[in-house]
């Protein structure tokens, strides 16, 4: 085993990521080294706090609070940021960028955030950035568009990319729970952070779908314009209503190329229960890729946790010692600083089916006045399910054939006017599956 | 675009994958040298007829009967061998390598027979052989294996490799056709040679397994001690049975590491309905994956066809312009021109459960009979199913608990020789979902 001389690895950050690469760089290195034909090793454990490390037992001669004695060290060949946030990540991503030190991050907030602006900086200090773990946690999905999908025009991609809310749903779909209820359960399984918002709103997905959209069509995608709703006012009758109509409620980061630009868009969608993201449950994440020449191919696999992650980090850092990040960063042209920002087609634009639910006054006449609204816009119904119930408010469901996003808003502010409609309807696409275009 | 200088390709073979090859070559050149940023372009077409070249629209400048030229080309970088079978394919990939030319192939069977032979004699050349779509076709798993898991341990791997066969069970199951007629309909459909005996006798799902399970254990696979039934003697009964059982017939690849060696086979088998496998159907391929660090990955996509085949060609191309593939190949220690022979465990020493079909006369006794010689190898019944029928002989149908192959192989002669049972005894493994060993 080797453990001195130039790819000396330094790690910053030792929580649960960051901990779990630690294990893997000092538990398993001889067997990584004898494999991989690398002499890489674990040289500085960099953090405020070494408890985790501790407990853990990472060896405490790696410990080091000092981050310019790190960088100033020519044996560190590459930094792993896994601190997470924007502030400090960028300091010292930055940092270790203008020292000459290739990067490797897991942290998608700060790629969707400033990628383009870190990118460019690697490309003048001549080094790379490796961020295979940043999306689909141990899933090689950056590896697949930046490789093995090369051959490729991207005609769409269907995400499922925050194992938080897939938990959460699978939770409420499959056990009858509540929001907050399965929620809970997550936060006890350690499956949720004790603030879930970045999750549970979709804005987790949305950095994920900013990194992963711009690689798979070539355009820079502007993570503001990317319309984002989260699973946080979910109603269980929803995602049970659904069940019985044959759908399976995901939160579903979407890109699409479309004849006018490209539709992104991160919500909670309907997929039919033979749609193959469908079964993709718990935890698990999984990325549908469609290609002009491939077709359709899918990868699945753990999207978060400290020892998947740590897969994909240590990946990263092999990659990047191979020279493999550094020359298809250097030769490849879509990278997010190099692109154009993306056509996007306006959200008005985007076509999909959709469920909606009116909680109405039980009169007579009401679903004659609501789909004649529907149809002023061009809306047609393919199902309708309504219950004999005894409140007085009570829920009509819907689905319709594909209508532009834009008619249907105005159908629904139309809709809400009429004086037994009690609430502001709820509304959610239907993702079918996306047709093959195989040449 | 650019068509001359140093990165120019050959193509040898213009069929169904070198015709779509050709065409992605061609048609899609400009958009691949931009996204790429390499200057890669089709030379040559060699073949001996040009008939199939030709009706696709490929130039007739690039067509060239004679391969010596082709190799004595300086501005030839890189020979793609699409011919397939041994001989031939043989001859021309030495060729290539000797005129140190890297290559990259389809060609699953010439690297399951010859490939550390081969892999050996481009290390010497210093070129390097890409063979990403000789197995599972468009999806990329021989880069998963070889660069996004690389942090890994593989503990196992389950795949359905061959789209003919999966094709044939998916409408034997859902559609109740007998195997003859539903191979004929793949014949029909283009999804199954004239000939089919590779496929459908599990070898060419045998000759994947042998490349992918070299690279996922580090440990070189012989093909020839691989325990390899196919799907040409299946009966449509046990296909229906075992859907009412609760299980869906694949054909699958199968390699797992146990305490006393590697464990491989290909057979049919039947997967619990919720397995991750169960739902790839038709002509799709799928592999999972199981790490140490990661848990359980699993890709999915095309495994056959011109455009998915082409798709995963012209990717290894790329990686090897790229200097990828070949500085992967110097530099990694897992080739299989550089591992042990595999350990194998001996397929007696292999344990699963089993279903299980006896063709008996109607006698009291026999069931008792039958499970008594069972439970003298250590074999017990989880379910047994026998319905009531009026013919002579009728079938009797056992799943059982998990159980030495050895010992079922043993029970099963002892029990074809009662003398109600009238033919040779139907066993096929049932395959429960691997567990998950997240470190």
């Amino acid at each position: 085993m080797v453990n001195e001389g130039k790819f000396g690895v330094a790690l910053v950050g030792c929580g649960i990521v960051g901990g779990g690469t630690a294990r893997v760089l000092t538990e398993d290195i001889e067997y990584l080294q004898k494999r991989t034909g690398i002499p890489f090793y674990l040289k500085y454990v960099v953090d405020k706090n070494f408890d985790n490390a501790r407990s853990i037992g990472i060896p405490e001669d790696l410990y080091e609070e000092d981050f310019n004695k790190v960088i100033a060290d020519p044996d560190v060949f590459l930094v792993v940021e896994l601190i997470g946030g924007l502030t400090v990540a960028k300091k010292i991503m930055t940092k270790a960028l203008e020292a000459g030190k290739h990067v490797v991050t897991a942290n998608k907030a700060l790629l969707a955030h400033y990628g383009p602006e870190l990118f460019a900086l690697a490309r003048q200090e001549k080094v790379s950035i490796g961020f295979e773990a940043s999306c689909g946690g141990g899933i090689p999905i950056v590896k697949a568009l930046t490789d093995g999908l090369l051959a490729n025009r991207i005609e769409a991609m269907f995400g499922i990319v925050n194992g938080t809310c897939n938990h959460i749903l699978t939770e409420m779909s499959e056990k009858g729970q509540s929001y907050k209820s399965a929620l809970q359960s997550a936060q006890k399984a350690g499956l949720a952070e004790a603030d879930p918002t970045l999750d549970v709103t979709g804005m987790d997905s949305a950095h994920k779908l900013t990194i992963l959209g711009s690689l798979a069509f070539g355009e820079r995608v502007n993570l503001d314009t990317i319309p984002v709703q989260g699973i946080d006012t979910l109603d269980l009758y929803d995602v049970e209503t659904g069940k019985e109509l044959g759908y399976i409620m995901k939160l579903l980061a979407v890109a699409r190329k479309t004849d006018k630009g490209l539709a992104f868009s991160v919500s909670p969608c309907f997929l039919h229960t033979s749609h193959p993201l469908a079964r993709v449950s718990g935890a698990f994440n999984a990325v549908s890729v469609y290609g002009h020449a491939v077709g359709h191919t899918m990868y699945m696999g753990r999207g978060a946790g400290s020892s998947p992650t740590a897969s994909a980090v240590v990946a990263d850092i092999i990659a990047t010692a191979l020279e493999i990040t550094p020359k298809a960063f250097e030769t490849l042209n879509f990278w997010p600083d190099q692109t154009e920002e993306a056509r996007q087609l306006p959200p008005a634009d985007i076509s999909s089916r959709y469920y909606l639910r009116f909680m109405v006054k039980d009169r007579s006449g009401t679903v004659a006045r609501i789909s004649s609204l529907l149809s002023e816009y061009n809306i047609s119904i393919t199902a309708l399910l309504q219950r004999e119930e005894t409140s007085e408010t009570i829920p009509l469901v819907m689905t319709t054939h594909e209508a532009r996003e834009g008619d249907m808003l105005k159908a629904l502010a139309a809709i809400e006017k009429l004086e037994e409609v009690m609430e502001t309807p709820f509304m959610i696409r239907i993702i079918e599956e996306h047709p093959e275009q195989v040449i």
